[in-house]
């Protein structure tokens, strides 16, 4: 049963990865992927250093124990899985994606000393919110990523405690993570956060070139 | 036969879907579909709430009455209901399709406050002009999004009874709608409209820059 | 035997209306795709009005004689058939494609008062050039667009007789147009203008905004 | 056996030729692809000129020995043959790709007087690096395109002798080359290098435009 439930997760994984992958959102051998196998005993999957997320196979997938430790011994954790772990303990997520766009390259260098950036309606695009049609605008934090591990999840963990509800934070340059209650969700989220920050990023270039109140009413 | 036109009109807005999808212009599970299945008795069918539209399948419609009631009970209506059933009563439309794109969603926020933008050769892309080689700049009106159901509708029907004809309308900060005799004509107003709608984006973040009196003759 | 040189580059041009559909450079039912069946007699085809240009079959091309009249009586000729034929009389073109790119429409239009603008190596990306490393700049004419079929033939035969050779024209506000020996080579100067009218485009986004001599030597 | 390794190189250069040519970083019939075969006797495969990238066959590959030279009598070698060259010699190199994206082409000509640019996170995005989560900035130098064949080996050779470890080289106006122990390697370098030559464009864009200490805290 649990090796079904684990097959389950990673056959959704390989198709999250060949679908961004096609959007461009973890070229190279970038981003990451995990996914909840089961609660008790604690195990969750993750794709292991440098395999190509469009081209994954069962055999890129480790899997770990709750502390993060890979039940067998291995050396191919990748640097993210302390992040990984600590939102699937810290907000009980059953997935972690973690892609790599353009647009979450230059937004999180951008905006870091501000700590964050706000998009409008990630509720609503990811098929989440409660179907009202006024958006509520949503806070992204953005995390320094040069921290060890332990300091890194317990930044995610105060993320987690704080007053506003977030489902996703920018780690600077270095890319986007988002969860859910499973893979599907998770992807919907990456979709939407990508969509929204390239929204707010070309929002950007115009924003700043144009006196819109001069040049709006004229056919352009 | 009702029956066929059903599952007719159902597999062109799966394969619109599709198609929209892989252009990420209904990322996340954004957007809404909308085709007519019989006038009389007057039933129209439309993606669910939270659909995703790269996945549809006959399970994600919903069949509506005239009023936009739902043939059956249920709650998950999507909250654009209002607005297509308007344009389909209103507009004599056939089908009305939703999209979210990024330039669709910069420029309905951009230009809100002057009420609409105006872009060229809509008619001609769509394959529906007389055919002359001039092309005459049409009016998309731009509609603030958080009215009540009521309000939506009146408001786009003040649209349809206004002397310019329109081919698309802007909902501000949610995207385009745009209609059609059948599915197939109504795609084709969306691939103008967001392909105008780049060009308009992209026109903009030059135009401001330079000078072009000065450069255009130079080889750059 | 003629049915089947018919047949055959009918067959091509379709593989191109798809590449192009694919790649946002024929949306709606933009641009227009034709080629020589034979000189003697002289027959083209091309495709006729409105017909979208990522779903042509067979049905969606007419067959023209030398002074670009249908073979048939018919009433759907798309309005750029007189530039089709002008290209294929006075440049001896096999295959002309029509392509309306976002980058075309904005420069085209950017760059009309200029009289046209120049594209570094056009002829080396077309596998074209005699090899050197070396790349010229090309000249790419820029036509209005409103003028009647006979007035934009001599337009056209006029570039052909001016002493720069050219490879690509632009039309404003409508796109470009190439041509070639037969359909594959004709892609391939569709697919190196495109490219470098979008190298151009978002180099003009750039250039006019850093002073590069004080930037440029240091990490950004 | 030398022949199943020629296929087998060859086969992965076809793959990487599909890839390039779907994310439009080989339009027309820019790039050249080659890989070695063996050492000894010392073998290397080349895309011919003019081959187009998207549809590579067997018959679009020559054979070459270690000065480059055609085992067989040919005139369709590309021109870049003495760059594939020399890196395969002087930075031993199993495989050699060459392409051309809108961005390597901008990029390599705006900062071709610093003789290069700085990319973060190169190696790492490759798969490659130690797994330390903090980036190193690497060197990314560009050299003129207009020198003959033996000036251009030498001046590679000299990068590659030179203190700073590089992994991709710009050509001006020519676009980028990388490279790797097998064709998978050099294959994420090119999607690693493009995916920052991209991030690295777009930040240009806006880091010029705004004054981010006065606006990055506030809503935009």
């Amino acid at each position: 049963l649990q090796q079904n439930a684990k097959a389950s997760v990673i056959n959704s994984l390989i198709l999250a990865g060949n679908a961004f992958y096609s959007r461009n959102w973890v070229l190279g051998s970038s981003g990451s992927l995990s996914a909840v196998v089961s609660r008790d005993p604690f195990q969750f999957v993750i794709t292991q250093r440098g395999a190509h997320k469009g081209e994954l196979t069962d055999a890129d997938f480790l899997q770990l124990d709750e502390l993060g430790k890979p039940c067998e011994p291995c050396l191919d954790l990748p640097s993210e899985t302390a992040v990984h772990r600590a939102m699937i303990v810290e907000f009980g997520a059953q997935a972690v994606l973690h892609t790599r766009s353009v647009w979450s390259m230059v937004l999180s260098d951008l905006y870091a000393n501000a700590g964050g950036l706000t998009l409008d309606g990630l509720e609503m695009l990811s098929g989440q919110s409660s179907g009202k049609i006024d958006q509520e605008a949503e806070w992204v934090p953005i995390l320094e990523n040069d921290h060890d591990p332990g300091t890194l999840s317990r930044l995610i963990a105060a993320q987690f405690r704080s007053r506003r509800p977030i489902h996703a934070i920018l780690m600077r340059k270095s890319g986007l993570y988002t969860w859910g209650q499973n893979v599907a969700e998770a992807v919907r989220y990456v979709e939407s956060s990508e969509f929204l920050l390239e929204v707010f990023g070309r929002r950007l270039h115009i924003l700043t070139q144009i006196d819109l109140s001069e040049k709006s009413d004229k056919c352009i």
